[in-house]
Protein backbone atom coordinates (compact mmCIF):
# COMPACT_ATOMS: atom_id res chain seq x y z
CA UNK A 1 0.00 0.00 0.00
CA UNK A 2 3.22 2.32 -0.53
CA UNK A 3 0.92 4.62 -2.92
CA UNK A 4 -1.40 5.61 -0.12
CA UNK A 5 1.19 6.79 2.58
CA UNK A 6 -0.03 7.15 6.12
CA UNK A 7 1.08 10.56 6.51
CA UNK A 8 1.70 12.14 9.62
CA UNK A 9 -2.13 10.86 11.58
CA UNK A 10 -1.98 8.14 14.75
CA UNK A 11 -3.88 5.02 14.27
CA UNK A 12 -4.65 3.68 17.73
CA UNK A 13 -6.39 0.40 18.35
CA UNK A 14 -8.66 -1.07 20.82
CA UNK A 15 -8.84 -4.67 21.49
CA UNK A 16 -10.06 -6.70 24.41
CA UNK A 17 -12.78 -9.50 25.22
CA UNK A 18 -16.34 -9.28 25.20
CA UNK A 19 -18.02 -7.18 27.62
CA UNK A 20 -14.71 -5.31 28.56
CA UNK A 21 -15.97 -2.16 28.04
CA UNK A 22 -14.03 -1.55 25.01
CA UNK A 23 -16.77 0.47 22.80
CA UNK A 24 -17.34 2.38 26.32
CA UNK A 25 -13.65 3.45 26.32
CA UNK A 26 -13.34 4.13 22.77
CA UNK A 27 -16.23 7.07 22.88
CA UNK A 28 -14.65 8.15 26.15
CA UNK A 29 -11.52 8.60 24.31
CA UNK A 30 -12.67 10.37 21.13
CA UNK A 31 -14.61 13.10 23.63
CA UNK A 32 -11.17 13.38 25.02
CA UNK A 33 -8.97 13.97 22.48
CA UNK A 34 -11.71 16.16 20.25
CA UNK A 35 -11.60 18.41 23.27
CA UNK A 36 -8.40 19.24 22.75
CA UNK A 37 -8.75 19.92 19.67
CA UNK A 38 -8.11 16.55 17.64
CA UNK A 39 -9.47 15.65 14.24
CA UNK A 40 -10.38 11.79 15.46
CA UNK A 41 -12.07 8.89 13.56
CA UNK A 42 -13.80 6.44 15.34
CA UNK A 43 -14.66 3.20 13.39
CA UNK A 44 -14.75 -0.40 14.24
CA UNK A 45 -13.64 -4.38 12.65
CA UNK A 46 -14.87 -5.92 10.90
CA UNK A 47 -16.50 -3.09 9.03
CA UNK A 48 -15.90 0.71 9.30
CA UNK A 49 -16.43 1.20 5.31
CA UNK A 50 -19.17 0.96 3.28
CA UNK A 51 -17.91 -2.39 1.24
CA UNK A 52 -16.12 -3.98 4.33
CA UNK A 53 -19.85 -3.41 6.05
CA UNK A 54 -21.35 -5.78 3.42
CA UNK A 55 -18.68 -8.25 3.89
CA UNK A 56 -19.02 -8.38 7.40
CA UNK A 57 -22.84 -9.06 6.99
CA UNK A 58 -21.68 -11.71 4.98
CA UNK A 59 -19.74 -13.27 7.68
CA UNK A 60 -21.45 -12.90 10.86
CA UNK A 61 -25.20 -13.79 9.43
CA UNK A 62 -26.32 -16.82 9.06
CA UNK A 63 -25.15 -20.48 9.99
CA UNK A 64 -21.56 -20.13 11.93
CA UNK A 65 -20.29 -23.01 9.72
CA UNK A 66 -21.28 -21.77 6.59
CA UNK A 67 -17.26 -20.70 5.96
CA UNK A 68 -14.01 -22.57 7.01
CA UNK A 69 -11.88 -20.93 9.10
CA UNK A 70 -9.78 -19.72 5.68
CA UNK A 71 -12.58 -18.41 4.12
CA UNK A 72 -13.48 -16.32 7.14
CA UNK A 73 -9.77 -15.18 7.40
CA UNK A 74 -9.89 -13.72 3.49
CA UNK A 75 -12.94 -12.53 4.06
CA UNK A 76 -12.46 -10.35 7.08
CA UNK A 77 -8.71 -9.19 5.20
CA UNK A 78 -10.87 -8.49 2.16
CA UNK A 79 -12.99 -6.39 4.48
CA UNK A 80 -9.61 -4.76 6.36
CA UNK A 81 -8.34 -4.18 2.94
CA UNK A 82 -11.30 -1.93 1.93
CA UNK A 83 -11.54 -0.44 5.90
CA UNK A 84 -7.95 0.71 5.40
CA UNK A 85 -8.04 1.91 2.10
CA UNK A 86 -11.21 3.77 2.01
CA UNK A 87 -11.10 5.01 6.22
CA UNK A 88 -8.22 4.38 7.75
CA UNK A 89 -5.23 5.41 5.39
CA UNK A 90 -6.96 8.45 3.89
CA UNK A 91 -7.78 9.70 7.67
CA UNK A 92 -4.46 9.27 8.68
CA UNK A 93 -2.81 11.14 5.10
CA UNK A 94 -4.62 14.17 6.66
CA UNK A 95 -3.29 13.55 9.60
CA UNK A 96 -6.06 12.99 12.00
CA UNK A 97 -6.45 10.32 14.30
CA UNK A 98 -7.72 7.16 13.84
CA UNK A 99 -9.19 5.01 16.90
CA UNK A 100 -10.85 1.62 15.75
CA UNK A 101 -12.28 -0.83 18.00
CA UNK A 102 -10.72 -4.42 17.13
CA UNK A 103 -8.31 -4.77 14.56
CA UNK A 104 -6.17 -6.99 12.68
CA UNK A 105 -5.23 -8.61 17.05
CA UNK A 106 -8.52 -9.46 17.03
CA UNK A 107 -8.07 -11.89 14.11
CA UNK A 108 -4.79 -13.16 15.08
CA UNK A 109 -6.51 -14.05 18.72
CA UNK A 110 -9.29 -15.77 17.53
CA UNK A 111 -8.25 -17.53 14.27
CA UNK A 112 -5.19 -18.47 16.33
CA UNK A 113 -7.49 -19.78 19.25
CA UNK A 114 -9.68 -22.15 16.73
CA UNK A 115 -7.09 -23.64 15.39
CA UNK A 116 -3.57 -23.25 16.21
CA UNK A 117 -1.77 -23.60 12.79
CA UNK A 118 -3.85 -20.46 11.53
CA UNK A 119 -1.66 -18.10 13.07
CA UNK A 120 0.83 -18.10 10.42
CA UNK A 121 -1.96 -18.06 7.39
CA UNK A 122 -3.31 -14.61 9.09
CA UNK A 123 0.51 -13.31 9.84
CA UNK A 124 0.88 -13.82 5.99
CA UNK A 125 -2.14 -12.90 4.83
CA UNK A 126 -1.71 -9.63 6.48
CA UNK A 127 2.15 -8.61 5.65
CA UNK A 128 0.82 -9.25 1.67
CA UNK A 129 -2.52 -7.40 1.98
CA UNK A 130 -2.26 -5.30 4.76
CA UNK A 131 0.53 -4.00 6.12
CA UNK A 132 0.28 -1.19 8.10
CA UNK A 133 0.16 -1.99 12.22
CA UNK A 134 -1.60 0.54 14.22
CA UNK A 135 0.74 3.26 16.36
CA UNK A 136 -0.83 1.99 20.00
CA UNK A 137 -3.29 -0.81 20.85
CA UNK A 138 -5.12 -0.34 23.82
CA UNK A 139 -5.74 -3.81 25.61
CA UNK A 140 -8.80 -3.93 27.91
CA UNK A 141 -7.52 -6.44 30.21
CA UNK A 142 -10.45 -7.77 32.28
CA UNK A 143 -11.52 -11.17 34.47
CA UNK A 144 -13.86 -12.79 31.96
CA UNK A 145 -16.24 -13.88 34.07
CA UNK A 146 -16.90 -9.98 35.35
CA UNK A 147 -16.99 -9.24 30.85
CA UNK A 148 -19.39 -11.93 30.45
CA UNK A 149 -21.49 -11.01 33.27
CA UNK A 150 -21.54 -7.20 31.35
CA UNK A 151 -22.15 -9.03 27.62
CA UNK A 152 -24.61 -10.62 28.70
CA UNK A 153 -26.48 -8.11 30.29
CA UNK A 154 -26.25 -6.50 26.65
CA UNK A 155 -28.48 -7.54 24.03
CA UNK A 156 -26.89 -7.55 20.70
CA UNK A 157 -27.99 -9.61 18.36
CA UNK A 158 -25.64 -10.15 15.48
CA UNK A 159 -22.59 -10.19 17.58
CA UNK A 160 -22.22 -14.01 17.33
CA UNK A 161 -18.61 -13.27 18.85
CA UNK A 162 -20.40 -12.95 22.26
CA UNK A 163 -22.11 -16.30 22.00
CA UNK A 164 -19.21 -18.08 23.99
CA UNK A 165 -19.32 -19.34 27.29
CA UNK A 166 -16.60 -18.51 29.96
CA UNK A 167 -14.00 -21.17 29.28
CA UNK A 168 -13.47 -19.16 25.72
CA UNK A 169 -13.23 -15.88 27.22
CA UNK A 170 -10.52 -17.48 29.60
CA UNK A 171 -8.67 -18.43 26.72
CA UNK A 172 -9.21 -15.41 24.78
CA UNK A 173 -7.65 -13.03 27.91
CA UNK A 174 -4.48 -15.32 27.70
CA UNK A 175 -4.83 -14.56 23.97
CA UNK A 176 -4.87 -11.20 24.08
CA UNK A 177 -2.44 -10.92 27.01
CA UNK A 178 0.41 -13.36 24.64
CA UNK A 179 -0.54 -10.87 21.78
CA UNK A 180 0.61 -7.93 24.17
CA UNK A 181 3.79 -9.30 25.02
CA UNK A 182 4.95 -10.26 21.33
CA UNK A 183 3.94 -6.85 20.29
CA UNK A 184 5.06 -4.97 23.60
CA UNK A 185 6.07 -1.67 21.58
CA UNK A 186 2.63 -0.80 20.33
CA UNK A 187 0.58 -2.59 23.09
CA UNK A 188 -0.88 -1.19 26.24
CA UNK A 189 -2.22 -3.41 28.85
CA UNK A 190 -5.24 -1.46 30.80
CA UNK A 191 -6.65 -2.76 33.67
CA UNK A 192 -10.49 -2.43 32.85
CA UNK A 193 -11.95 -3.98 36.02
CA UNK A 194 -11.13 -0.74 37.57
CA UNK A 195 -14.04 1.91 37.96
CA UNK A 196 -14.69 3.32 34.00
CA UNK A 197 -13.89 6.82 34.56
CA UNK A 198 -10.56 5.79 36.41
CA UNK A 199 -10.24 3.46 32.75
CA UNK A 200 -10.92 6.50 30.90
CA UNK A 201 -8.33 9.17 32.62
CA UNK A 202 -5.58 6.14 32.66
CA UNK A 203 -6.09 5.47 28.78
CA UNK A 204 -6.23 9.13 28.32
CA UNK A 205 -3.37 9.99 29.86
CA UNK A 206 -1.04 6.63 28.13
CA UNK A 207 -2.30 8.53 24.85
CA UNK A 208 -1.84 12.38 25.85
CA UNK A 209 1.90 10.56 26.68
CA UNK A 210 2.05 9.23 23.07
CA UNK A 211 1.06 11.91 20.95
CA UNK A 212 3.31 14.33 23.23
CA UNK B 1 -5.24 -28.06 2.19
CA UNK B 2 -3.78 -31.39 3.10
CA UNK B 3 -6.14 -32.41 5.21
CA UNK B 4 -8.41 -32.95 2.10
CA UNK B 5 -6.67 -34.96 -0.50
CA UNK B 6 -7.27 -34.69 -4.16
CA UNK B 7 -8.20 -38.54 -4.55
CA UNK B 8 -8.30 -40.16 -7.59
CA UNK B 9 -10.45 -37.79 -9.75
CA UNK B 10 -9.48 -35.19 -12.75
CA UNK B 11 -9.75 -31.59 -12.50
CA UNK B 12 -10.08 -30.03 -15.66
CA UNK B 13 -10.53 -26.35 -16.64
CA UNK B 14 -11.66 -24.12 -19.54
CA UNK B 15 -10.05 -21.03 -20.29
CA UNK B 16 -10.15 -17.96 -22.51
CA UNK B 17 -11.98 -14.75 -24.00
CA UNK B 18 -15.76 -14.36 -23.57
CA UNK B 19 -17.20 -15.01 -26.78
CA UNK B 20 -14.69 -18.13 -27.40
CA UNK B 21 -17.54 -20.94 -27.28
CA UNK B 22 -16.12 -22.25 -23.82
CA UNK B 23 -19.49 -22.81 -22.25
CA UNK B 24 -21.07 -24.44 -25.09
CA UNK B 25 -17.24 -26.75 -25.39
CA UNK B 26 -18.07 -27.67 -21.47
CA UNK B 27 -21.23 -28.74 -21.52
CA UNK B 28 -20.04 -30.55 -24.68
CA UNK B 29 -17.22 -31.98 -22.95
CA UNK B 30 -19.57 -33.14 -20.24
CA UNK B 31 -21.86 -35.04 -22.26
CA UNK B 32 -19.22 -36.85 -24.09
CA UNK B 33 -17.41 -37.85 -20.89
CA UNK B 34 -20.85 -39.16 -19.17
CA UNK B 35 -22.10 -41.25 -22.45
CA UNK B 36 -18.74 -43.19 -21.89
CA UNK B 37 -20.05 -43.32 -18.30
CA UNK B 38 -17.73 -41.25 -16.07
CA UNK B 39 -19.37 -39.50 -13.50
CA UNK B 40 -19.18 -35.76 -14.12
CA UNK B 41 -19.16 -32.44 -11.83
CA UNK B 42 -20.11 -29.31 -14.03
CA UNK B 43 -18.96 -25.92 -12.21
CA UNK B 44 -18.08 -22.38 -12.76
CA UNK B 45 -15.87 -19.49 -11.23
CA UNK B 46 -16.48 -17.26 -10.13
CA UNK B 47 -19.02 -18.87 -7.92
CA UNK B 48 -19.42 -22.83 -8.17
CA UNK B 49 -20.65 -23.03 -3.97
CA UNK B 50 -23.17 -21.74 -2.48
CA UNK B 51 -21.09 -19.31 -0.27
CA UNK B 52 -19.12 -18.67 -3.40
CA UNK B 53 -22.13 -17.83 -5.39
CA UNK B 54 -22.24 -14.97 -2.57
CA UNK B 55 -19.02 -13.55 -2.84
CA UNK B 56 -19.23 -13.47 -6.90
CA UNK B 57 -22.32 -11.05 -6.70
CA UNK B 58 -21.35 -8.86 -4.27
CA UNK B 59 -18.24 -8.38 -6.17
CA UNK B 60 -20.30 -8.27 -9.58
CA UNK B 61 -23.12 -6.44 -8.54
CA UNK B 62 -22.61 -2.34 -8.49
CA UNK B 63 -20.16 0.18 -8.88
CA UNK B 64 -17.45 -1.48 -10.78
CA UNK B 65 -14.92 0.93 -9.25
CA UNK B 66 -16.56 -0.05 -5.30
CA UNK B 67 -13.59 -2.57 -4.78
CA UNK B 68 -9.94 -2.14 -5.32
CA UNK B 69 -8.04 -4.86 -7.21
CA UNK B 70 -6.62 -6.37 -4.76
CA UNK B 71 -9.95 -6.03 -2.66
CA UNK B 72 -11.27 -7.70 -5.25
CA UNK B 73 -8.75 -10.15 -5.52
CA UNK B 74 -9.12 -11.22 -1.50
CA UNK B 75 -12.61 -11.78 -2.75
CA UNK B 76 -11.87 -14.05 -5.36
CA UNK B 77 -9.70 -15.96 -3.41
CA UNK B 78 -12.40 -16.43 -0.63
CA UNK B 79 -14.93 -17.50 -3.13
CA UNK B 80 -12.34 -20.35 -5.12
CA UNK B 81 -11.28 -21.54 -1.25
CA UNK B 82 -15.18 -22.17 -0.64
CA UNK B 83 -15.65 -23.57 -3.65
CA UNK B 84 -12.37 -25.90 -3.76
CA UNK B 85 -13.68 -27.18 -0.27
CA UNK B 86 -17.28 -27.52 -0.59
CA UNK B 87 -17.17 -28.75 -4.58
CA UNK B 88 -14.45 -29.30 -6.06
CA UNK B 89 -12.06 -31.51 -3.65
CA UNK B 90 -15.13 -33.90 -2.09
CA UNK B 91 -16.25 -34.22 -6.19
CA UNK B 92 -12.38 -35.25 -6.85
CA UNK B 93 -11.87 -37.61 -3.48
CA UNK B 94 -14.96 -39.27 -4.64
CA UNK B 95 -13.28 -40.21 -8.40
CA UNK B 96 -15.35 -37.63 -10.13
CA UNK B 97 -14.17 -35.75 -13.20
CA UNK B 98 -14.54 -31.58 -12.45
CA UNK B 99 -15.04 -29.81 -15.24
CA UNK B 100 -15.15 -25.49 -14.68
CA UNK B 101 -15.50 -22.91 -16.48
CA UNK B 102 -12.93 -20.55 -15.70
CA UNK B 103 -10.34 -21.02 -12.75
CA UNK B 104 -7.86 -19.03 -11.21
CA UNK B 105 -5.38 -18.89 -14.51
CA UNK B 106 -8.48 -15.95 -14.82
CA UNK B 107 -7.47 -14.36 -11.99
CA UNK B 108 -3.82 -14.57 -13.13
CA UNK B 109 -4.83 -13.18 -16.56
CA UNK B 110 -7.43 -10.58 -15.63
CA UNK B 111 -5.59 -8.98 -12.56
CA UNK B 112 -2.30 -8.95 -13.99
CA UNK B 113 -3.75 -7.24 -17.27
CA UNK B 114 -5.38 -4.43 -15.16
CA UNK B 115 -1.94 -3.69 -13.06
CA UNK B 116 1.43 -5.25 -13.38
CA UNK B 117 2.29 -5.79 -10.15
CA UNK B 118 -0.85 -7.37 -9.32
CA UNK B 119 0.35 -11.08 -10.73
CA UNK B 120 2.64 -12.11 -7.90
CA UNK B 121 0.07 -11.13 -5.39
CA UNK B 122 -2.13 -13.46 -7.04
CA UNK B 123 0.31 -16.03 -7.09
CA UNK B 124 1.56 -15.49 -3.69
CA UNK B 125 -2.39 -15.79 -2.23
CA UNK B 126 -2.62 -18.93 -4.53
CA UNK B 127 0.16 -20.64 -2.88
CA UNK B 128 -1.05 -19.58 0.33
CA UNK B 129 -4.93 -20.46 0.30
CA UNK B 130 -5.58 -22.83 -2.78
CA UNK B 131 -2.21 -24.90 -3.26
CA UNK B 132 -4.36 -26.73 -6.64
CA UNK B 133 -4.10 -26.61 -9.97
CA UNK B 134 -5.79 -28.06 -12.62
CA UNK B 135 -4.45 -31.52 -14.29
CA UNK B 136 -6.02 -29.83 -17.38
CA UNK B 137 -6.89 -26.59 -18.63
CA UNK B 138 -8.20 -26.21 -22.28
CA UNK B 139 -7.99 -22.81 -23.36
CA UNK B 140 -10.09 -22.31 -26.43
CA UNK B 141 -8.26 -19.82 -28.59
CA UNK B 142 -9.68 -17.33 -30.99
CA UNK B 143 -9.81 -14.19 -33.17
CA UNK B 144 -10.63 -11.71 -30.45
CA UNK B 145 -13.24 -9.86 -33.23
CA UNK B 146 -14.85 -13.27 -33.47
CA UNK B 147 -15.13 -13.84 -30.22
CA UNK B 148 -16.45 -9.79 -29.40
CA UNK B 149 -19.26 -10.05 -32.23
CA UNK B 150 -20.06 -13.45 -30.27
CA UNK B 151 -20.06 -12.46 -26.93
CA UNK B 152 -22.19 -9.16 -28.30
CA UNK B 153 -24.57 -11.25 -29.82
CA UNK B 154 -25.71 -12.80 -26.25
CA UNK B 155 -27.70 -10.64 -23.30
CA UNK B 156 -26.10 -11.69 -20.38
CA UNK B 157 -26.51 -8.94 -17.53
CA UNK B 158 -24.59 -9.78 -14.60
CA UNK B 159 -21.07 -10.40 -16.53
CA UNK B 160 -18.94 -7.20 -16.26
CA UNK B 161 -16.20 -8.97 -17.49
CA UNK B 162 -18.21 -8.65 -20.89
CA UNK B 163 -18.45 -4.92 -20.83
CA UNK B 164 -14.97 -4.86 -22.03
CA UNK B 165 -13.45 -3.37 -25.74
CA UNK B 166 -11.82 -5.08 -28.84
CA UNK B 167 -8.36 -3.62 -27.62
CA UNK B 168 -9.10 -5.20 -24.05
CA UNK B 169 -10.28 -8.52 -25.85
CA UNK B 170 -7.09 -8.75 -27.70
CA UNK B 171 -4.41 -8.09 -24.67
CA UNK B 172 -6.20 -10.96 -22.92
CA UNK B 173 -6.24 -13.68 -25.68
CA UNK B 174 -2.47 -12.66 -25.75
CA UNK B 175 -2.36 -13.13 -21.62
CA UNK B 176 -4.05 -16.39 -21.93
CA UNK B 177 -1.81 -17.53 -24.65
CA UNK B 178 1.18 -16.44 -22.12
CA UNK B 179 -0.49 -18.50 -19.36
CA UNK B 180 -0.43 -21.33 -21.82
CA UNK B 181 3.31 -21.35 -22.52
CA UNK B 182 3.99 -20.27 -18.83
CA UNK B 183 1.54 -23.80 -17.89
CA UNK B 184 2.57 -25.71 -21.00
CA UNK B 185 2.90 -28.99 -18.90
CA UNK B 186 -1.57 -28.92 -18.46
CA UNK B 187 -2.24 -26.44 -21.04
CA UNK B 188 -3.68 -27.72 -23.93
CA UNK B 189 -4.43 -25.03 -26.79
CA UNK B 190 -7.61 -25.49 -28.47
CA UNK B 191 -8.35 -23.51 -31.69
CA UNK B 192 -11.94 -22.18 -31.21
CA UNK B 193 -12.70 -20.73 -34.45
CA UNK B 194 -13.44 -23.91 -36.26
CA UNK B 195 -16.76 -25.67 -36.50
CA UNK B 196 -18.38 -26.20 -33.20
CA UNK B 197 -18.79 -29.49 -33.15
CA UNK B 198 -14.77 -29.86 -34.84
CA UNK B 199 -14.03 -28.20 -31.96
CA UNK B 200 -15.45 -30.61 -29.08
CA UNK B 201 -14.22 -33.57 -31.10
CA UNK B 202 -10.63 -32.01 -30.84
CA UNK B 203 -11.76 -31.53 -27.07
CA UNK B 204 -13.17 -34.91 -26.36
CA UNK B 205 -9.78 -36.63 -27.90
CA UNK B 206 -7.19 -34.49 -25.75
CA UNK B 207 -9.05 -35.70 -22.73
CA UNK B 208 -9.51 -39.24 -23.62
CA UNK B 209 -6.11 -39.42 -24.27
CA UNK B 210 -5.17 -38.00 -20.78
CA UNK B 211 -7.64 -40.46 -19.22
CA UNK B 212 -6.32 -43.30 -20.96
Amino acid sequence: MSANPRGNGTFITFEGIDGSGKSTQVKKLADHLRRKGHDVVLTREPGGSPGAEEIRALVLQGDPDRWSAETEILLFTAARRDHMERTILPALAAGKIVICDRFADSTRMYQGLSRGDLRAVVDQLHDLMIGHEPDLTLLIDMDPAVGLSRALSRQTSDERFEAFGEDLQVAMRQGFLKLAEEFSHRFCVIDGARDVDIVARDIADHVDGRLA
